[in-house]
Parts: C-alpha cells; structure tokens; sequence
C-alpha cells in the first residue's frame, strides 16, 4: 500500500466515528500539515458516502494545532444525501479537544466534461528546471518533504525573490502514487505561503479557514499549482489558487483566510 | 426599527438555540433569498459572541429551500473560543428539516487599517444611470426589491449581452439603513447570477455552497458588487464576487458553487 493511502488509514467504529494515526512524516516544522489532517477527516466523511466518492465543496477550519504521532477520533455526520450530493460534517478530534471542523458537499466528477469556462494554466519551466521546495527557504524542518515532491519556479524559490504575493511550481507523491480528488485536497495545502515571494521569511503563516472546490478528477503525473494574494489587511490574508493536471486541466480552485506577521514597518 | 434588524430579529431560548420567522419580502421567486437566510443564521452565532462581531469567514451549504413566511428555529453552537476569533456552527431549521448549514469565524474589524494589497474597485456608472434589477430580466418575481436597491451596469443588465459571465452594479437598503458587517453577507448573494450576461435567460441557478470572506467594514452609502464566473464545467460554476464601500475601499470577497442548467446545445 502507497504511503498516503496508509498514513490515513481509519478504522469505522460505527455511528458515523472513525479512529485513526497522525504520522509525524506529514508536519511542517513540528505541527502536522493541514491539508494532511483535512485529508484524514475527510477519508471518514467520504467513507460515509460510497455514492459521492469525490468531495466538491470543502471548508475546513483549523481550531488548534494536530498532535503529530498521536491517536485521533473523527466524528463524520451526514446531513443530508440526495441524488447528485452528499453534505457532511467531519470534527478531527485528539487528547479531547477538537482540532478541525470541516464542512463539505461530496458528489460524483466521473463525467469529465469540456468545459465551458475554464482557468488556464500558467506556463512556468518543467519539474527538472524547478527548485525543491526546501526547508531553509522558510526556516522550518519539513518532514512533509519525505512524502511529497514538491519544486517551485526558480524566480520564485526564494524568499522577497518576486516582489509579488505569488507562488507557482509542481506536486506529485514520492512514491508514485497517482493523484486522486483526495490527494488534490492536500496538494492544496502543501505549497509555501505565498506571501513569501513579497515579504521574504515570514515564518508560519497560520490558516484560519480554506474552501476547496474540486472540479476534476486529475489525470496520473505531475500536478501544477499557482496560489497568489491580492488581499492583505491587519495582517489577515486572502490566497487564491488552482491545481491543474499533466493535461493542463483545472482540477480545483482554493481560497483561504491566514494569519500573516507583517514586518514591523517601522523596524 | 429598520426592515434588516426587525425581519432578522431572534428570540433566544438559551443553550445557542433561537428563534424567528422567515419573512416573505426577502424572496426570489417564491424562496427566501439564501442571503437573507445566512444573515438569520449569523445572527444567532454573532450572539454567541458579543466580543466578535464582525464575520470574517462564513460558509454556508444550502440544504434545502427555506419557507417563506414560516417560523424557523437556528441552532448556534460555538466550537472555539479565543482572544481574537470565534468558531461556531449555525443550522437553520423549519417544519423539522435543517435548510441552511454555516460554519463561520467571528473577531473584531474594528481596527480598519491601510491595505498591504486590495482588489481594486471596478469604474462603472453612477447609480442613476445603471438599471435597476428587475424580476423581468431572469423571468421571476423578486420581493426581495422590496427591500434592496439593485442597480445593474447598463451593458450588463440584459440577459446574453456582454458575451461573458460578468456582473456589475450597486446595492443599498431601501430604507436607508446603513450597510455593516452582517448586511454585507446578505449583499454578497443578491445580484443576478454573472452567467445570465454569457448564457442569456438561466433560470435559477440554486447555489449549493458560498463562502464569503469579510475584510472591513463597510462605510455608508452604496456599496459596488462585481461577480465573474471563469469555471463552469458540467453544470457546476464556481462565481467569485467582491464588494466595496462608498469610500472604493474592498469589503468582501466571496465564492461559490452553483448549478446551471447549460443550453442544450443540440436544441
């Protein structure tokens, strides 16, 4: 079994509860990754749906930060099914205290249509020609690095390199695993900040809240990601992006709310 | 009182339970507006958190058409607590099936600062001479112009005739009360779908999840909206709106998934 698949393995304890393991190889720094932990709730979520096996509408707000390496409980409830859609909840529970609450709308993207109106993909240099996403870029340890490969646009690798809030580059697992509407959650969130690129070293940005919409399922390979900021206020931050596949197809658009300490102006 | 304060006006009955009336002259057509819903439902959760006032993300899932003219009950759970956010959950229930599901994080836009980045605010004509919405346009009744005045960009206010999903204009209380914080989620899903300027008459485009990302509070007078649709594949549009103040300053930006029933292109 591939590593991603295994690392969020649950096990259903009825009553819509799933148990379950934070591997300590998805943290940034030491906290887990939040695209990790949105993974594992919403493995239990979409186990609750077998019909609507791909999440449409995800909203995931981060309450307090995982416990890598420990136990977790998720509490999945279904709201309301129909034909086309699944509403749920997923609460990621660990030593007591709810850490995520998630909120999403899960339906069936076998379709696959054209699109009538569709993002088109950046155009940036190919994987080889991309600078690994590294951990002295941003001055954090990245055990996430051991599960996924992640290189970004060489203008845009290094930190105030840019002069603009804007982060482009390519994800795939390192074993080999195609990716999936599941995966795509967390290669929504493994990305540096784009803040970065205008800012230079900001540390951890905390995510207050991120909407995924999914829109595809991706074709196997690399996927390509660009997440930009055009809203930055009291030091809150709205950052948009979009995941494509190996055929340059959207496969999703996300958005989220973060915390960003700006530089002291006056320092 | 105001019409806004007095239609959304809450009884609490203690424990985050509350309870109102869905009031007719907010309808589309013969449903409430899902706007109009979300700010009963925010009204139950912002009293859960006097310190916090102001919605700062808010998502809310669509579950079923509310009952114009019904009482409703809202649920208002907070999840977490802390020194600058509030995290809670709102439902809103009538005739015994929940219709509205929000997830939202409440703090504090009182401060108002100089933007790092901001959307810039779109030119378009004065009030006076932009069209004023009408349920002609989209082929329904709309009570809710008893209450909101919509005024459309001229080039856009006709069904089909821009050639993109586009949609710009104003929007003001009819009774003068000044727009804030909670008004703005409600001002956030009361324009015409933007695919109705690129696909022509669309009928109702039900939404089945918004997200909306408030940033300051809105000055008095009117407020300018603009939303676009970019994505639109197998009747799922994602649509990206944002709004501004009287002062050109960006209060809002928001999002969502809806579905359109595309023209036949074999008809």
């Amino acid at each position: 079994m591939n590593q991603f698949d295994n690392e969020t393995r649950l096990q259903a304890n009825g009553e819509g509860a799933f148990s379950g393991q934070v591997h300590p190889d998805w943290n940034i720094g030491t906290n887990p990754n939040g695209g990790y932990l949105l993974s594992l709730a919403m493995t239990a979520l979409r186990a609750q749906a077998p019909q609507h096996p791909d999440p449409l509408s995800v909203t995931v707000h981060f309450l307090r930060p995982g416990l890598a390496g420990q136990p977790c409980r998720v509490e999945a409830p279904v709201l309301r099914t129909g034909r086309t859609l699944t509403t749920g909840r997923a609460t990621l529970i660990q030593d007591g205290s709810a850490r995520l609450e998630v909120l999403a709308a899960l339906g069936d993207l076998g379709a696959g249509g054209e699109p009538v109106l569709a993002l088109p993909a950046p155009t940036i240099p190919p994987p080889d020609e991309c600078t690994v996403r590294s951990g002295d870029q941003q001055g954090v340890d990245l055990p996430l690095m051991s599960r996924l490969d992640i290189r970004l646009h060489p203008d845009e690798a290094r930190a105030g390199s840019v002069g603009r809030a804007q982060v482009t580059g390519w994800i795939r697992f390192r074993d080999g695993r195609p990716p999936d509407t599941l995966a795509a959650l967390l290669f929504a969130d493994a990305f540096p900040p784009s803040v970065f690129g205008l800012l230079g070293m900001v540390g951890w940005v905390p995510t207050v809240e991120l909407t995924v919409h999914v829109r595809r399922r991706p074709a196997p390979g690399w996927m390509l990601g660009q997440f930009r900021t055009h809203d930055l206020v009291d030091g809150r931050m709205i950052e948009d992006g979009a995941l494509w596949d190996s055929q340059g197809r959207l496969v999703l658009q996300c958005r989220q709310l973060a915390l960003v300490r700006q530089p002291d102006p006056k320092a």
